[in-house]
């Protein structure tokens, strides 16, 4: 029962939902827009940094008194608490809202049932448009976390064709062509947390920040965390002050994301290396791969996975293709672990 | 200057090449198609094996008298010379063909030149239609060794998303899905020839048949070849009635090709293993790598390439991706060598 406005209405909100990806964490990046009456676009709003206001009162704010009776258009369930801000069922009555669009209800216990409220309060009110882009999109990690408990993880890797992530003598700068570089330093800006391993941190001195193409600092810095038992020396790049840097002893993945989430992280980025990508992989810490395979061969040099717990091909870790796209000259494949069922014992 | 009944009439007659390719070296595999005068269909050929008709004979066969002032639509420019068979230019002539499309120019010295014979003899002649996928599709092998004097050789491999041809134990049946190996099969029926090496050969004792997908002997079967030095067993499968075997002692890649070259060999199937891949690609003699890549996740085991004189990224061999699809759940990447001036010194 949507109309074409609100389908549009609702691609304008996830897209400004994805602009403050990185920005919002614990809270959920929500993009809301507000319809007039006439079903025009009257505002637009994404929900501001944390004890700042949420998409809703963003819009409202933005349309003014053309939101009575008009309709908002919203990523998630509005939310029914008060919590730092006041709740958003509140802000849409008072703005005289008589529709509501929203794509994904919210699965908390204490911010849901906002939809139920503003029902009965006799606002015409609908759920599960774009749900599912929404849900693989803005929102994925957060409701992961809001499921899980934990932080969603997305390793990312790049390698050769040959499944090389560096060559021989241990040079890997670069195998991955500019746009994937440029793509990874914007995932970099919209996750809450970068983890590498002291291995890496040693072997190639990165300083895991976001940056642009000309090297400078993107607007928003994710935490750094470095995990492991090697002393990361005083002068490693990893540890200057270009954004926080977290170093975690130990190795353990499930004890890395409790940390994480013991400070509000919902979105994290693992790049390496390969002995903590399989320890996550092996603890089944591991909820999306983004994988940039170069269009290069080397036939020697260390491969992007170390041990992940499996001696046979029985008992591999099966996984789904997601999707593939080209990176400028690389090929880009996002895979999720398969059905639960599906994986053998190991 | 082509109408739409011909572009149709070349798509069929690109179909009808493919349905041949691997019977006809070392012959192209051509399609034909005759449009009777209206326009409309009136027959279809395709090369037959060594000895026997080209396309155009076979079509104009099929047409009749209905090719009297109609057009012939060939993927190859006829040939004007005279090898086991008569040139195709007298058939067309002989069959009042009055116009001519064809994709590819002949690039041989000896047939070329039938596209001018047949405008001189008063026909009106065109070439260039659908040029590109026909030159990338099914006379792709054998423009190759007209232009290079050697067969053209595809690398198929298969491997997990980390890179690994085989888990740790060297079990690797299977990683990639059913329809991925389906495909290979269907790749060899319409390759001249296989290869393997003796190692690939006394650790997985393939039958390197191109078979149907319970098992059966498809009508086509490859050349196989085994390279290198180590003993094959008497029992070893790959010496089995199900086709011809040729053993090739030694592993130099372009003696490998020349020797192939000399039994009529055009459209070649590297299949591994590592160390033999490894050789082509450091030799230059692979012009395509069909990657199936399984969204599977090891952690350990052997890669699919072995040393291919890389020692760091500076050296790295570069290839254009030419085409990424989806092969059930894994993904298939086809990537050719990048031009000659882009690839460092080694």
């Amino acid at each position: 029962m949507s109309t074409e406005a609100e389908r549009r209405a609702m691609r304008i909100a996830v897209e400004a939902a994805e602009r403050v990806r990185g920005s919002t964490s614990p809270n959920p990046p929500v993009g809301c827009v507000v319809l007039d009456a006439a079903g025009a676009v009257a505002g637009v709003g994404a929900t501001r940094p944390p004890g700042g206001p949420h998409a809703e009162v963003v819009a409202l704010g933005e349309a003014g008194s053309r939101a009575a009776g008009g309709t908002a258009v919203v990523t998630l369930e509005p939310c029914a608490h008060t919590g730092r801000t006041p709740p958003c069922t509140d802000a849409l009555r008072a703005a005289g809202i008589a529709r509501v669009r929203y794509a994904v209800a919210d699965p908390g216990a204490a911010a849901g049932g906002g939809g139920a409220l503003l029902r009965a309060a006799g606002l015409d009110v609908a759920g599960g448009l774009l749900a599912g882009e929404v849900a693989a999109g803005p929102l994925r990690a957060w409701l992961h976390r809001q499921r899980s408990g934990r932080p969603h993880v997305t390793w990312k890797y790049a390698a050769s064709l040959d499944g090389r992530a560096a060559a021989a003598d241990g040079s890997s700068r670069w195998i991955s062509g500019p746009e994937s570089r440029a793509e990874v330093h914007r995932i970099r800006a919209a996750a809450d947390a970068v983890i590498a391993g002291t291995g890496t941190v040693l072997a190639d001195d990165p300083r895991l920040t976001a940056r642009g193409p000309d090297g400078e600092a993107l607007p928003r810095q994710p935490l750094r965390v470095v995990v492991g038992d090697r002393p990361v020396p005083a002068g490693a790049r990893v540890l200057d002050d270009a954004a926080p840097t977290l170093l975690l002893p130990g190795g353990d993945p499930a004890a890395v994301l409790a940390a994480l989430a013991e400070r509000d992280v919902v979105d994290v980025l693992l790049e390496g290396g390969p002995r903590l990508a399989g320890a996550f992989v092996a603890a089944g810490c591991v909820d999306r791969v983004l994988a940039y395979v170069a269009p290069v061969l080397l036939g020697a040099g260390p491969a992007a996975l170390g041990p992940a717990g499996v001696a046979s091909i029985s008992g591999a870790w099966r996984w789904d293709v997601e999707g593939i796209t080209m990176s400028g000259p690389d090929v880009r494949i996002s895979a999720v672990p398969g059905p639960v069922d599906a994986r053998p014992a190991r």
